[in-house]
């Protein structure tokens, strides 16, 4: 069943005891929006945890709370779009138990008693801000910060174009209640892991342009990661590095896995359809960022891309 | 004499025939500033132009306004701190005549009939913004793209610790009438040049550690100049990354200049003390971001600054 914020308000006021589910490979936003959740049912005197399926990364510390000891009555799910991205063992604990989804995906599929979906709000901390409100909550500056983290996180530091005016609306009154938003940015947008600052520039050492420098290509090798002691989760920062190149329309970043086949990310701009280049190889996603998988060598596979991208320019 | 909004609006209704001077090598918050005025100004009925010293990047087409033929009347500048900064052309003609000045830099210098100083505000736009709202122009979307593209330029989209609850609040006012905010991220953020592409590339390639990790360091030589097709006014970008690297306290960006003498760039964090490391070295700055010129060789140069750095370390 669907409800709105004041019916979500209304709910969390009436029950107790809750365990808040983020999904796997947690991000600022489930973090943000499931710590900030928490922080929120706590100061109404309820007792609330927070769980997730794999490890925390350290740079999200500021968020966490201590856990509480009590039986779980009552589960809440946070910017988790589908069941499968729960992982494992919190499926096989909470999957079937959901009984409030806050979610800010149109495309959400979990299955709970009640649903609160916005798909207009930039990220699922918006909704968590406007039902704290709803709640009469005072918003301290640790529950500011979580839902800050959510904010900036989703929305690139505000650079995406799901930003809108509630966006920065939230964001003002969250710096007024004390976010440490110049803080919180600083760790999320410039910091880069040794790692990934190794991987970084063995990538760029590869970048080649094609098609009068409308495209620009990227590889990365089971080799760099050896080098860098870089893998794959830190690929995404490295597959916006092309489409950034000015006059580069198709940004290609192509990565060999473990198994010797590839991984191509494909990122667009102006109405240049990624998807549509990934759907001719097998692939598909969102007009301005696409994937795909190819098999045989770098050569095959970097000539099967340059001909759908072509295709494309 | 110093201003408020409100004697800077009714001193822009009692007067006409503008002519708005910007600062030399301009960036996005003096020419989203002016170009916002004047057509704020024409909105009123006013005459108005913009004057920049410089070449006006590229980058900011989107911000011009044809220009209108009369003999100007009345001088304001925007986001002008100091005289010097008018460069020489704009300063012998309009130096002298400077009626009102509006900006945001606490420090400014500039002598005026009438100052609207806003040490506050992020940027000068947010004041430019402030003032259309109290004159009662209707803010259209060309007007938005303006002062948005000065407050997001001056904020590092909306990064920096410069950015106030009334920031964000100003950033949804624009939006809701209708900026291009994306778009214009995108153009300020997401696009590097192909020439700054190759020199980031070759600088990170030079990145090197010391102190067990605490201290990176970039060299730039005017050979790497050459080989890619920059020069020193793309090295702002470089400076800001070797302080990226986790557990990086300090970087450092050291460049060769074309008479032999080095410029290094010393970006902190940490309350590690920028401009204490720069004044050992005679330079100076402020607290998180300072420079200072060498002489010598590159190793010479190396070591002093090595040894200016562990002293603060």
């Amino acid at each position: 069943m669907t409800v709105d914020i004041s019916g979500a308000a209304s709910f969390l006021r009436e029950h107790d005891d809750y365990m808040i589910l983020t999904h796997s490979h947690p991000d600022g936003d489930t973090l943000g929006s499931a710590f900030g959740l928490c922080r929120v049912l706590r100061a109404l005197g309820k007792r609330a945890n927070v769980t997730c399926n794999d490890v925390i990364h350290h740079k999200y510390d500021y968020l966490l709370v201590d856990e509480q000891q009590f039986t779980p009555e009552t589960v809440v799910s946070v910017d988790v779009a589908d069941p499968v991205l729960l992982g494992s063992n919190v499926m096989r604990e909470y999957g079937e138990k959901i009984q409030l989804c806050i979610d800010h995906h149109g495309t959400n599929k979990l299955s709970a008693d009640f649903s609160l979906i916005d798909g207009s709000a930039a990220a699922c901390a918006e909704i968590i801000a406007k039902t704290a409100i709803e709640l009469s909550v005072e918003i301290t500056a640790d529950i500011a910060d979580c839902l800050f983290t959510g904010i900036t996180t989703d929305t690139g530091c505000f650079r995406y174009s799901n930003v809108t005016p509630q966006t920065h609306m939230i964001a003002a009154m969250l710096i007024e209640k004390g976010a440490r938003a110049s803080e919180i940015n600083e760790i999320m947008f410039e910091t880069k892991t040794v790692t990934y600052a190794a991987l970084e520039k063995l990538a760029l050492e590869t970048m080649r342009f094609y098609y009068g420098g409308r495209c620009a290509f990227i590889t990365i090798t089971q080799k760099m990661f050896e080098i860098s002691g870089s893998d794959e989760s830190e690929c995404e920062g490295i597959a916006a590095l092309p489409r950034q190149v000015e006059g580069v329309l198709v940004g290609v970043t192509l990565r060999e896995r473990k198994d010797g086949t590839f991984k191509a990310s494909i990122r667009t701009r102006n109405g240049i359809d990624a998807s549509e280049i990934c759907t001719r190889l097998g692939g598909g996603g969102h007009k301005n960022a696409s994937g795909c998988q190819l098999e045989g060598d770098f050569d095959s596979a970097t000539q099967a891309i340059l001909k759908a991208v072509g295709e494309s320019l």
